[in-house]
């Protein structure tokens, strides 16, 4: 079992969302997608600007009691008085869990989200039929919230190697609260999860950049993606 | 052996085919590329619009009975009011199956076609040498004519290990027909198979969307590509 | 064991190479990349065009016999009246084999190349440490010559598992010739073969245009690419 | 155990590389990224030219005696008189080693680095749990202080087959040192370096350039790339 602890996540702050949210219906039908969406569609009306289009495309998995959605999220540049660039802010794999709340309807107002660092995925990917892998968040770490929130997802495997559960604990003793929601997984379906996280972690760890030049010119640009979207979920 | 069930798949109206094929003729040489290349000319042709060129390169298997085309086909992308993009339709792995009706000559007039789901190539390409997948589609699903048609795709490994048996079983009750397709496929041509469709599958998921920001300007061009030749193998 | 037996290829005139090389001094250092360079040059110089620009990048193994260079070449496109592409030429993973003359030292004039198909790669990247692969190629099928060239080439597990022999067997009846080369490839050489023919097996197959919309623009002007280089090699 | 001797490279002038740097903080915290950025600095602002810009995105791993970081260097291209271009100096992936001088502060002032080869990659990238793979490379081959400067690397699986030890041994007798450095690595940290290392080989192999033939333009430009920036690490 490995155990890995990333301390450089900061919750987003869940009552504040739904202050964000405003009219939107918590309730909908199985689309994982528009917690995205919504929060997208926030970040252009609120910030008056003009981001570059973000590209929405989670891979949804929809199960009895949770859903889970995976989503890659890619590093930021800074431009450097050198005229080179470097990684601002890493990027991630995101995973969204939402509760069930009636046959395909999940309630994506009470989702919680946890970000797999390029380490985390390089576990994931790795896993045999018969590993389990279990990872703590820290959201507020460094903080004056340290402690506060503990986030734990833990990936096992189902005991026929036949699949895995994915968990994810949130234990919040600000707001006396703890989230558990359990997502079966079938071999088909991790099979997915590794093929496009293995694809999407030189992606994440910015080496897409390294080995394709000409992407110099979209560096610039897209240090300006929808800032507010990535606050929502960690401050590095 | 795995077993997933895909209901958003309605199949082609294959009399309407052979209407609009008109003189095309049904019995072609050893190119599954025609089935394709018919269907591509009739779209620009009837809508008198100017779609997007399409790229016609499918991974053809040639066998004694019967003949499989594989073929990745896009997710297609919507702009939202907020300026951002979210998948449309998803992309899949198009299977296209032929009758061979004499050396080297397939029908590809009576072919079926069977559309990989993201989930269902994730199963494809984590199977071991010995394993067997299954997959059930029905094609009407959701529509009055649900339970009319049913799909099952099977991949058998030959008891040797040495390959396996790629079978597609097409019931339908409304023609009452009942077509089936089995085509041994070689531990190399599998291995084709597999790669392709892993290199493939974080496109049909629109995951190079994600990590390659700039193609956001082909988002918006490739909501337009040829709709026709989609909507004549599933509706969503 | 394998055996695939590809039937598509015509093998180039070594005389007339010769010729057409002229003053090109045949006995080289270790640079395979010279066999490919002098063709290149030649191309242009010769048909006074303007061909697109190619890039050599061969992948080699220099041995005490012989040495291999691995490359890949790209699948060409036919724009239809449709308006869309369609594979004219498929790609393939080009093996060029050079007798050593010396310490390292080797006589690209008198080099043979084999070209493997997509399934041939497939074999090849499918192969276990203790596999062996085995593929034949009458270079002169369906023409007048048909039998005259054989050219087999094997892949062979060393018994210890610690890499493989690649050997390509040119036996001609009309120049009353064989040719024989035996390369040992270590674990690491083999290793980078398979990555990287793997990364380039979506490409020879022409899949990276169906995933890149984008690159529509370059299927037309790669028809073009330089066809003296192909024609060298085999003609469909 | 597989051992590899690569000969090809010249280390960088260790003494002149510290005048270079100039007041530039030899003690950093932890940021690995610090080593290639003054470097580059150093480039643009002496050479007073405008080179293509590069992107930092080193993989870094911390540990309590050293840390480590994974960086690709995409080879370079020449433009020929035919208008082709072929690669000029290959490309590699850069491990840089830098001493742990207290809690997450590194002295990348002694920082030492070891260019693996496409072949040691191949070799890294295949190991299983259970492998060592050690290499060798005199960075003075060929000149007149042939065998003065001795790199050992060696990558060693941990006895419980929980991940690897890499270290780091560089014997100068000119100089009269020696520098050892040892990073433990966990298994999660090693697939990473896998898994990026085997997209990144065909790119440092130059192959993402024979696929891609719209990079040709890049090409050109990629010759200019920071020359300094190379020759620091060897010269071939």
């Amino acid at each position: 079992m490995m155990k890995l602890t990333r301390s450089l996540l900061l919750s987003r702050n869940l009552s504040s969302e739904k202050l964000l949210v405003g009219k939107v219906d918590d309730v909908q039908e199985a689309l994982c997608l528009h917690s995205f969406l919504s929060r997208a569609d926030m970040s252009t009306t609120g910030a008056g600007e003009n981001p570059v289009p973000r590209i929405f495309a989670p891979y949804s998995i929809y199960k009895g009691k949770a859903a889970i959605c995976v989503d890659p999220i890619l590093p930021t540049f800074t431009k450097m008085d050198s005229g080179h660039f470097r990684v601002d802010r890493k990027g991630c794999i995101l995973l969204t869990f939402g509760p069930a709340i009636g046959e395909r309807k999940y309630d994506w107002g009470k989702k919680q989200v946890f970000a797999l660092s390029a380490t985390e995925v390089g576990s994931l990917i790795s896993m045999s039929p018969t590993d389990t892998s279990e990872f703590f968040h820290d959201p507020s770490m460094k903080s004056s919230n340290a402690g506060q929130v503990r986030k734990n997802l833990s990936i096992k495997a189902v005991p026929d190697a036949n699949g895995y559960f994915i968990s994810l604990n949130v234990v919040n003793n600000l707001t006396k609260t703890t989230d558990r929601f359990v997502v079966p997984v079938t071999t088909a379906e991790f099979a997915v999860m590794k093929t496009a996280c293995s694809y999407a972690l030189p992606h994440i760890m910015g080496w897409h950049r390294l080995t394709n030049p000409q992407l110099g010119d979209s560096a610039k640009k897209s240090s300006k993606i929808d800032p507010q979207l990535l606050d929502l979920e960690w401050d590095k």
